[in-house]
């Protein structure tokens, strides 16, 4: 069953597509987790998996801290070579399609002031950890990240390598953005539609929804007598800020009417 | 900081410890989810771990669609061993105090009636598998588990093999369970105190709260001017049916009616 293209815009706008690069997707699903999936490998070399809690360094290097009493404590001072799967806490549809990323790298035991920073970016994600953190048999690993691999759903993913992980950031955003969505389509369906029809040329648009925000801008879908169309439009500059999403928005909400206005 | 011993129960009672065993606890865990993460071997041997869709055989077996396009399915034709991680839905608390288990073991790709089951095993676990599953780019793999690790939360562990993993039952009552403790502390506090005074031997206990239901039985903390004590009391029969949580309980409750009445 083909899916019809969808119609274009009537005007011609300026592309923005402008989006998160998967450095920074999987810099922003690690940032917002505390518990993963490791990877090590057993005495025989068989890949074992297990639960763990993680902080993150500001290079977005995990940090773990795991007993000389499990499997995983035993296997890493052996084998250093480590994975780290984490998963986005996943939406209402299938759950393969939602993010998450693994971090593939090695392990190492950090000393002095890096012990330091380590532990305390460990406690700062997982408060709990103080339970236990200074039993004899736990460890703090930090896992260096060599690979990266980042599934956004089906048919969005992409590798990235350690430096781009390390500069990337994670968006500021990402937490508040499920409930600035919701509150888009519920209380200002009037904005969007003008978004639709100025920034994303889509003149006849009838309805818009929004289906996503990120620092970066809003993915729309427009209504038009020929059709749905996704589109995507740009905030004037990234969001900085946790909770630059409603500025931004107002900023695009007055944009576009100032652009219907002139029109008109 | 030490914690005070529970008080001991005013009378002696049955000892009732009957509890789910690691291989049954195991399988609830593995039975209660579809998603899950894969360790598997790259090709320069460096653990890989990914986020995988599975249903189950009947005997415990995972069975996994996997892309030849993704890193995973392009592992285990070279390697076949493997890890699935599952963990339970974590509950309000510290996430690490929730269940889990690491079944390892060796993937092989099924062929004619286990294939055909294989198959209908994984549709029905994960209906939306449809929509990919005929590509020439999926292949059915199923994990032949070899050894079991249980985690039930803080100090809760236990590792099983595949024969007890294959031959025990998830419990059936455990999709229903949280709902049926919340429902007993709420509207049935009067059976619960019933239960610790005459089931569990505290004569004294003044309350009494629900803090797990399986299907062998009730946890229970119950209070007295003595101090706290978690209390297990033990259905009938072990419960065969999903909706067998109600008239088990109501079984205890009456049970521990007819015993007081007898003692006034």
């Amino acid at each position: 069953m083909a899916t019809p293209a969808p119609p274009p815009p009537l005007r011609e706008v300026e592309r923005t597509a402008r989006r998160r690069s998967a450095a920074e997707e999987a810099r922003t699903i690690v940032a917002a987790a505390n518990l993963a999936t490791l990877a090590t490998l057993s005495r025989d070399g068989h890949p074992w998996g297990s639960l763990v809690s993680y902080g993150t360094l500001p290079d977005g290097s995990p940090v773990l801290c795991l007993s000389s009493l499990a499997e995983h404590g035993r296997n890493l001072p052996r084998d250093a070579r480590a994975s780290l799967v984490v998963a986005a806490t996943p939406g209402d549809g299938d759950p393969l399609d939602s993010g998450r990323v693994t971090l593939a790298g090695t392990a190492y035991v950090p000393e002095g002031i890096e012990l330091e920073n380590a532990r305390d970016a460990h406690l700062a994600a997982v408060p709990g950890a103080d339970a236990y953190m200074g039993y004899g048999d736990f460890t703090i690993w930090v896992l260096r990240v060599e690979r990266v691999r980042w599934v956004g759903g089906f048919g969005r993913m992409d590798s990235t390598n350690a430096e781009a992980y390390a500069a990337a950031e994670p968006d500021p955003v990402a937490a508040s953005a499920p409930y600035a969505v919701a509150h888009l389509n519920e209380d200002h369906d009037d904005a969007l539609l003008d978004m639709g029809r100025a920034l994303a040329g889509y003149t006849d648009a009838t309805a818009a929804r929004c289906t996503g925000a990120d620092r970066y801008g809003l993915d729309l879908v427009v209504h038009t007598p020929r059709g749905r169309a996704p589109v995507r439009v740009e905030f004037a500059a990234p969001i900085t800020v946790a909770n630059g999403l409603r500025s931004a928005t107002v900023e695009l909400a007055r944009r576009a009417q100032a652009q219907l206005a002139e029109v008109a």
